[in-house]
């Protein structure tokens, strides 16, 4: 606990007077105002974190953490859980959906077995392992409180270490087969949303598997009772070691004053648990893509985040953030490359200005 | 007339054989089916556009055509009309947005004059003038039927040029103080909705100026009355010099099996055009991001398309473009380099078939 209370006073509000430099500048450049949109606002947002109206990207990672559910013998996913391990394996060989897509944008990618169950030879995946495997949380809780504590401090250290190899942005992707249920309970215990508005199909479940997964969920909240004033509790009883890891890196992220983006549910539920720890670290957060599950955008609502890419994607992994990446670097490059109103009058003696 | 019939008729529909192998490759890779949403379809589009299932861009380019609309006169632009161009002229110096974002996505930037009125000196802008401006479509239509096919036809040979030059992508972009009115005045044409549907505050009218925009473009409609049947008769009435080019881009992309990529809503009202041309370009249009123009979606909706970005941004000039251009070679990294289930069966005999 000591190193997540340290992380998390750390954790500083964004510097409105750069902030301010940084809109005057966005206001200055050769375009009406406010004309590009979010990408302006990530600019000045970027600008608050690190303390410089200018920034760039210089080293991206995203940040997989893997781990597996006790949830799943309840029948919540179409997927067995020896899934968890296997693609986990996969992302290391540059074989999946992240893999492929963190290459094209050139960031590197971090697997962490922060709770894998299966047995797997694979010397690519940083082995920071809790247990093999969160209890069923339909039964009682997830984990101990000090596993959940543990695993949060593990997401902590993991974006410590990477922030001293000169990492400037970073992704958050996970792996574990069942973690969609999780998530829901996440958000149900912390808005007091139905099942209905919190449960998802997952990676495509059918009716009846649907209208099992809700049951299962109703009742763990209901065996449970998480204290959604206090987000480890909800965390230990109704999480995942991966969600805790990726509220870990959240919070350390904002602890360094660097940008952390959002990916889908899970990373969603996440931060949510980061955000009931310290508010302060949603200033460190961009939202990236609009997943397919609906209690996604409950915590985007309660948390006043917006998602700008709509690509009906729900494969998770981190796979929006890496494509958000891009975005937010053209975004820094506006404020680094455009010229303003005084430049142009400046450079082009036929040109007067155009305000 | 010849060259944009002979493009036209050029134009194959997509090669459903090919996509049906594609749609087989991006189901067998190793994530849960349909999972990357856009992403899978954009790929398996291009894949039905090239005739081949995997494809890489190697050249992109957004084209900019730059064009004075003689609606100006009535007020209802901001800006005045030296800024077309003066933009203009700062695009080729790299320092508009669209400059810094085509440099950001390592595209190039093709700047055409297809019809500015004022003088300037700039040898990087591609001199096709037509006539320095359009009429004022608020008193007769905006050209004559001759420039109006000429005008997409010097689009179509552009981008023929720029095909021989190797480009395998475009994105279409505009300059034109007043460009709005004409885009909302040809949706008006083409699906009979009110002046509230499809009139906008361009890049930021006062309330008073927007109420005159909307009477000044119902005024034009009722004076024109062109004929939705006829799309050269809608362009030349209440269209602009800019629009045309831009459907001549699309129509001549189409013809040569090459994707090209919609921006906000002039590209969009041109992109209309050309599909009342001819249905089957739409089959090689992409969109790219959700303008803040209130005409935008009514285009997408009538022409069953659907913009990824949701960046509110209100530029033109093809900035979504460029963005989009990310996530289409995101797209095709995955069909191109994803690992299949038998791939990944053969290559890790630790590890079991995870369909």
């Amino acid at each position: 606990m000591e190193l997540l209370n340290l992380v998390s006073n750390n954790i500083k509000p964004l510097n409105k007077n750069v902030m301010a430099k940084a809109c005057e500048r966005m206001d200055s450049l050769i375009k009406p105002v406010g004309s590009l949109g979010k990408l302006e606002e990530i600019s000045v947002k970027i600008a608050g974190m690190t303390g410089k109206v200018k920034n760039n990207i210089n080293k991206k990672c995203v940040v997989v953490m893997a781990a597996d559910n006790g949830i799943c013998e309840e029948g919540v996913s179409t997927s067995p859980q020896i899934i968890t391990a296997m693609q986990s394996v996969n992302m290391t060989k540059g074989l999946t959906g992240i893999s492929v897509l963190a290459r094209y944008a050139s960031s590197d990618l971090k697997v962490v077995d922060i709770g894998i169950k299966e047995d797997y030879v694979c010397k690519d995946i940083i082995n920071r392992k809790i247990r093999r495997g969160t209890w069923n949380f339909s039964k009682g809780p997830s984990m101990t409180r000090e596993e959940a504590i543990r695993a949060i401090e593990t997401g902590i250290q993991i974006v410590k270490d990477l922030v001293l190899e000169g990492y400037d942005i970073f992704g958050t992707g996970e792996m574990g087969i069942g973690n969609t249920s999780s998530s829901s309970a996440i958000v149900m215990s912390f808005t007091g949303c139905s099942v209905n508005e919190a449960v998802g199909k997952g990676a495509g479940l059918t009716e009846e598997a649907y209208e099992n997964k809700k049951r299962v969920i109703k009742r763990a909240i209901e065996i449970n009772n998480p204290d959604k004033n206090d987000p480890i509790d909800v965390l230990a009883k109704v999480g995942g070691l991966d969600i805790a890891g990726i509220a870990g890196c959240y919070l350390a992220a904002a602890s360094h004053g660097i940008p952390i983006l959002i990916d889908g549910f899970i990373s969603a539920a996440a931060a949510m648990v980061a955000w009931k720890i310290n508010p302060l670290v949603k200033d460190y957060m961009i939202a990236s893509h609009c997943s397919a599950e609906p209690g996604f955008n409950l915590i985007m609502k309660s948390m006043g985040l917006f998602p700008v890419l709509k690509l009906d994607m729900r494969l998770g992994e981190g796979t929006g953030c890496v494509l958000m990446f891009n975005v937010v670097e053209a975004a820094l490059s506006i404020m680094n490359e455009m010229a303003t109103f005084d430049e142009v009058s400046m450079a082009n003696d036929h040109l007067v200005d155009i305000r």
